[in-house]
Formats: structure tokens, C-alpha cells, sequence
């Protein structure tokens, strides 16, 4: 993984991540499969966290992603254990065992019952992962944690991503400040649903989980499922917001249902946390030179729009196209063909950037191939197909397809 | 496309085509698009040939696709007319009134109605094709047409293919002796459906078209249908089949219903035909340096198995690994996972050729790295999965990702 420079798309500057009150965090170098580098990560809640979530749809999930389901129904989080290296997916009657072993340390570690411990593994699957890591750490890790490990957080859950991935917000929620703080780890794997593969959000905000969880199904549509690199979807995927409400202290109030009007600056700042960390996986899709945002307007549904749009997102003809800056709308069209979704071939058109390339069923005839081709040279890559049936609408975003996909990718284990 | 040598998975011989009784052919450097190579090519069939035939299920086809699906339901052929280099896709009016004077032509060259003209175009979409390549050429090109020129029709229809595609087959029906002979080209923009890009397949059998029609239904669903390079799916599909008929005069019965039992042995070769046909376009995926074969058995149904070994072979996680000779069944749980379809984790079994790699939820105990790295370094790798939950099984063909495959698609048009 080492070997892979930064993304050239990573973000220039890294925020400074403040802590969240009743936050602490702590990582350790467990040698779980990477040797001198941090490699475990737990994040501990104090009492009254809620917790809401968002896992995978495969239906061959990982051992951890089980016990997240099946400890959600709680609403109740006291801390958080993520390791990289190994994914413990597919791992069998040992993998129910690691995590068992894992929820019952971590629990004793943090005070609280087995029933508020959450786990997520990131990395090879198939492999059984060693419980005694847990065992060894967690107790000394609880015990050291502090509130301003944002950054060493990011960085211990990470795989093959070649940057950091966090953001911060700080919002109003009636007269107090609160501050919401959110990591995330992913450059593969990664499609609908989740894209994540990995985030995790915090807040000191005083928020039910009931609306944690409405909003987390809300704006994962928009920002993590609609994301791709590559239209594989990990065993793994893991979305999970905790909200602390340490902030009912300085006044906050406490948000009960979704429709509370004064939840709208927090509701704009939670999307954009999303938002955020699923274009940062974008930008760090594996190989990526070019971030490609695909708009599909005028399709008969946003259903179908979507469809369309990762249609085009996905294809390796489109996405090879951008990688040699050439406007090739021909596989645009055919990708939109492909997708299975009403569309008529003469009534589409098709733009890079603010470049109407296609309309009526043929080249524009605007089109300057000179112009479009001084367009593709950009970082970030427009491309709206506009269908002519309909309303629907919908914006998904991707990368490129490189030879350093191809490399990192067949090259990952041995 | 010259740059590319040939593929490592060509076949080693090419077979003699023998003249089929009541097709001649002819081929021309038209220039359309390739310099100094032949790009355009005429099938002429004697009076009374029957046609059938399977196009591209896309949105958006080309115009020679609507062509030929117009003329089609006349069940008749006298020309084919193929050119390489543009594939007078999305070129809107100006692509109707090429294919319209190319009909023209071709018909005025051949004798015959318009509607026993069947047209084909593959290479760059959205570029107007020029009509006058077709009224400057097929004239004399069917002047000239002889019987046995197969091998040169093979050449003629190429673009990024590195070899010629060609089978062909001679089979007893009745009492006579039949031939089937075939040709396609295709090595990128190939999934289902259809698979081809393009294929012509001729027979001096005597099959009425609706026993050709139903042949191809049958056959290209196993075939055709079942082989995946990229997932992306061409605007300009066309499978056609040909029977002049001419086999009676040797005493071959006429077919005029599929369930006569005599057809056993031409239904035989048809798909034999078809299969090998299918699985030289998979050996020459663009980039391709492995065969994959991905058997899915166990599954709830048919379908399902189909829709789980797709998800399998058109996974770019799956392909890289293959690429790296790395057995990475993870990748193929995670693949399985994504399907959507019913799997359970505990029951799934996955092999890599002979060798059990997983079972039951977790890796096999019999695994051996050692084992599974060697068979990983052959030329054609098979990757079987039971899902362990019923009696579904699909097998396709596809073949691995490569930094070659960006290579050729990032740089078509440049």
C-alpha cells in the first residue's frame, strides 16, 4: 500500500479537528497486519450517547457488521473499535468468535454492556483475525484516551486510501454552539450501498436516535450511495453517527423528531459532513487522476435518473475515456443505452463541463473539438446527459479508471 | 489499434473456411477510416436465403441496428454490407440517410429489394459515415465476390480485434452434408446483450427463418449472451444468420419447424458455432491476458446463478486479482455479496479450478496457498461458486483486467 503516492486529487489542506465533548479517542499499533504503523482505533462515548447507523446490503456481510445490526436496535453507544488489515468477512464460526471476544473486552474496557460496544474491521477478507489484539489494547487504550485524536483516528482506520479523510462542522442548535466531527476510510471497493466503506460521525448535539438514524437514511442517498469507484460494494460498509449530547450543558436542545425546526443549520452541516467524506473517497478512488461528476437531468424519474447516471459512472469505457482526456460522448451514449431506462436517442444531449457536445440524436454542431479537449485537461470532470423525457434528476460522482487502478488492485495481497 | 500485438489467448491455428454454396463475398480498402487495410465488406447471398437475427437491446442504436430490425421481418437476404471504422451511431438524420443510400446501393449492386439489404457499421459513435464509400464501392465489390474469401471477411470487420474470429463446421442433415460457416468480431464495449459486437454466421442448410430465429433465441443465451469483457454494452449489436438453402439441390430436407428431429446435428454445430465464436471474443477482451470461466451453481434459480456469476465476472476487484495471479476468493464472496441475490455466507463454497478455497463461511481447511498460486499462473482460470441454497447454475466467460485494457480504451480516438 505504501508505495502508492497521495492522490493527486487529495485535498491540499487537512481541518483542524477540534474535540467533541464526551468524545475521547485513543489508537495503538496492534501489528495486525501492518507492522509500525497505528493500526486500532477506539473512540469511547459517555453515558447518554445515541447512536444511529447504516451497513452494507451484501448479503455476505462481515462478522462486525453483524454485531453493529444487531446492537443499533440499542440506540445506545459507550465506545467504538475499529481495526485495519483485516476485514474479519468471511471468517466464519471465528470470525463470531473474534467479535464476541472483542465486544466482551471492549465492554469491560469502557465500563458499559456488551449491547453498546460497536466494531469494524477494514481489510483482507477471508482471513481469521486474532482476538487477543483486543484482549491486549483495549483496557490501556480506554484508559489513555483523550478528545483531540481526530487526526491519528483517521489515520489508523485507513487501507489502501493514500490521505486522511475528516471534516468538521460547527453550527448553532438553538442558542449553543455544537460541533460535529466525521472520519471516514475508503479508495475501493466502493459503490452503492454503502460507499463508505468506513465513517463515523460525532456530535456533543443533543439528538434522539431516532432522528440520528432519519437523517442518516435521508442524505446517504445523496452523498455516500452516490458515490462509485469502481461498482463493487464491500463486505464491510459501515456508516455509524453518535451523538453525545454533551451539549445540553451550554443549553442546546434536545431534538426529538425530525421535523424539529430548529434541527435545519444542523441538518445543512450533517449533509455537508457527508457530502464531504463521500467526495474525499472519490478523490482518493484507487489510481484516480480525474474526479468525474455525472448529472443526469430530464429522465422520466429520479429513480431511473440514477440508474442512468451510475450507468455512466461505472462504465470502464467512460471512465477509461477521461483517464486519456478525450470528450468521447460516443460511450456516454452508449452507456445511457445501456442503462435499461427510457431514453430516446434523439432527443438526448450531452455536455463536458458547460461544452454542449450532443443534441437531437447527433454532434452538436457547436461542438470544437478543440474546446472540449482543453476541457479534459481539468482535475474535475462534468459530464450532464439530459434524457428529454421527464423531471428526474439525480448526480452521482466517480473517478477515472487508471493503470494504477490495475496495479494497486492486482497486486494487493501478495 | 495497430500498436497492440496479438493476444496471448489467440487460438494457435486458424481453420480453412470452405465456400458455402450460394454466398460470395467481397472485400475494399474504402478508407473510411483505416488507411491501407480493408474496412468494408459485401456478403451476397443467392435468391431465396433466409435471415435471422438478434440486435443490440440499447436505448440508443445505431441506425444500420434499426435497419436491419426493420428488414428482418421480411425473413429474406440477398447483401450484407459491413464496414469497419464508424459506427454510424447517434448520428441522428445523417445517419438515417446513410444507411438509406447504402440500402440503396447495395440493392442496385445486388438485384434485389431494399428490404433484403442488411447493414452493419462498428467503430467510432457520433461520427457522420460519408454515403459515398457504399456508392463508390459495392458495385464493383459485388462484381467480384467469390465464394471463398471468409478469412478476408474476418479481416475486414476488425477494429480493435488482434485476430481474426472464424469457425466453421460441416454436418450431416438428411442424407446430405451441410456446412456452417461463421465470423465475428469484438474485443471491448462487450457484454450482454448482445455480446457480439458483430457476427454473421451462413449455412447452404435449408432452415426456414423461423427455425433460424428460434436457433439463434436459443443459443446465444448460453453463448453470446454469456460472455462479459467490460459490462458495457454496444449500440450496434448484430448477430445474423444466413441459410441459402442451396444444400437441397444435394438432397438436404428442408427445416421447417425447430422440433424436427432432424435438425440434432445442425442444432449441434449452430451452437458449437456460436460458442467457440463467443469464446474467442472473450480471449480477445481487450488487454486480456487470462480466460476466466465463473461457474455459479447452487443457486435459488437460472437466473439468479446468471446474475451472481455476472456479478462475479464483471467485478473489477475479481479481475485484477486474477491479473496478479492471486487467488483472491474474498474478492468473490464480496461479489456473490453484491449480487443481490439470495446467498447465505455459511453455506457458500468457492473453488478456484479443483481446489476448495472456502467453505462453509470461513476458508477451507484444505487450503493451500502454494497450491492455488500455481493454478492461478495458468492462461485460463475457472472460479466456481456454489451458493449452497437450490439447483440454479450459469456459467459465462469472461477475462482479466489489465493495465493494457486502460491503455487501449484511454487512447481510441487520440
Amino acid at each position: 500500500m505504501s508505495s502508492v503516492a497521495v492522490s493527486p486529487l487529495a485535498p491540499k489542506t487537512y481541518p483542524e479537528m477540534p474535540a467533541i465533548d464526551g468524545v475521547r479517542i485513543a489508537t495503538a499499533k496492534a501489528g495486525i497486519k501492518y507492522k509500525g504503523r497505528v493500526d486500532l482505533m477506539a473512540m469511547v462515548f459517555d453515558e447518554g450517547t445515541a447512536v444511529a447507523g447504516v451497513l452494507t446490503t451484501s448479503k455476505c456481510p462481515s462478522a462486525p457488521v453483524d454485531l453493529c445490526r444487531e446492537h443499533l436496535a440499542g440506540g445506545r453507544a459507550r465506545i467504538l473499535v475499529v481495526n485495519a488489515g483485516n476485514a474479519n468477512a468471511f471468517t466464519g464460526k471465528k470470525g463470531r468468535h473474534t467479535t464476541a471476544v472483542a465486544a466482551r473486552a471492549a465492554a469491560e474496557a469502557a465500563g458499559c454492556s456488551e449491547g453498546e460496544v460497536f466494531l469494524s474491521s477494514t481489510g483482507v477478507i477471508g482471513e481469521p483475525l486474532d482476538p487477543s489484539h483486543f484482549e491486549r489494547h483495549l483496557s490501556d487504550m480506554v484508559a489513555g484516551a483523550a478528545g483531540d485524536r481526530w487526526t491519528e483516528a483517521a489515520h489508523a482506520i485507513m487501507t489502501t486510501d493514500t490521505f486522511p479523510k475528516l471534516v468538521t462542522r460547527t453550527v448553532t442548535l438553538g442558542d449553543a454552539e455544537v460541533t460535529i466531527n466525521a472520519i471516514a476510510k475508503g479508495a475501493g471497493m466502493i459503490a452503492p450501498d454503502m460507499a463508505t466503506m468506513l465513517s463515523y460521525l460525532a456530535t456533543d448535539a443533543p439528538i434522539a436516535a431516532p432522528v440520528l438514524q432519519a437523517l442518516l437514511s435521508r442524505y446517504t442517498a445523496s452523498t455516500f450511495n452516490a458515490i462509485t469507484v469502481d461498482s463493487d460494494t464491500s463486505t464491510s460498509d459501515t456508516l455509524l453517527a453518535f451523538a453525545t449530547g454533551k451539549a445540553s450543558a451550554r443549553g442546546a436542545p434536545t431534538i426529538e423528531t425530525i421535523d424539529d425546526p430548529r434541527l435545519a443549520a444542523f441538518e445543512t452541516a450533517f449533509e455537508a459532513c457527508l457530502l464531504d467524506l463521500a467526495l474525499m473517497l472519490a478523490r482518493d478512488g484507487e489510481g484516480a487522476t480525474k474526479l468525474i461528476r455525472v448529472e443526469v437531468i430530464g429522465a422520466v424519474s429520479g429513480a431511473s435518473a440514477k440508474r442512468i447516471a451510475m450507468s455512466i459512472a461505472n462504465s470502464p469505457l467512460v471512465k477509461t475515456a477521461v483517464t486519456g482526456e478525450d470528450a468521447n460522448w460516443g460511450r456516454v451514449v452508449m452507456a445511457v443505452g445501456k442503462a435499461g431506462e427510457p431514453a430516446d436517442r434523439d432527443r438526448l444531449a450531452i455536455w463536458f463541463g458547460d461544452i454542449l457536445v450532443a443534441s437531437e440524436g447527433e454532434r452538436a454542431e457547436s461542438y470544437s473539438e478543440a474546446a472540449t479537449s482543453a476541457y479534459m485537461k481539468n482535475d474535475e470532470i462534468v459530464i450532464r446527459a439530459d434524457i428529454g423525457l421527464g423531471e428526474g434528476r439525480f448526480t452521482v460522482w466517480t473517478c477515472n479508471l487508471t493503470k494504477e487502478y490495475v496495479a494497486i488492485n492486482g497486486d494487493y495481497r501478495s
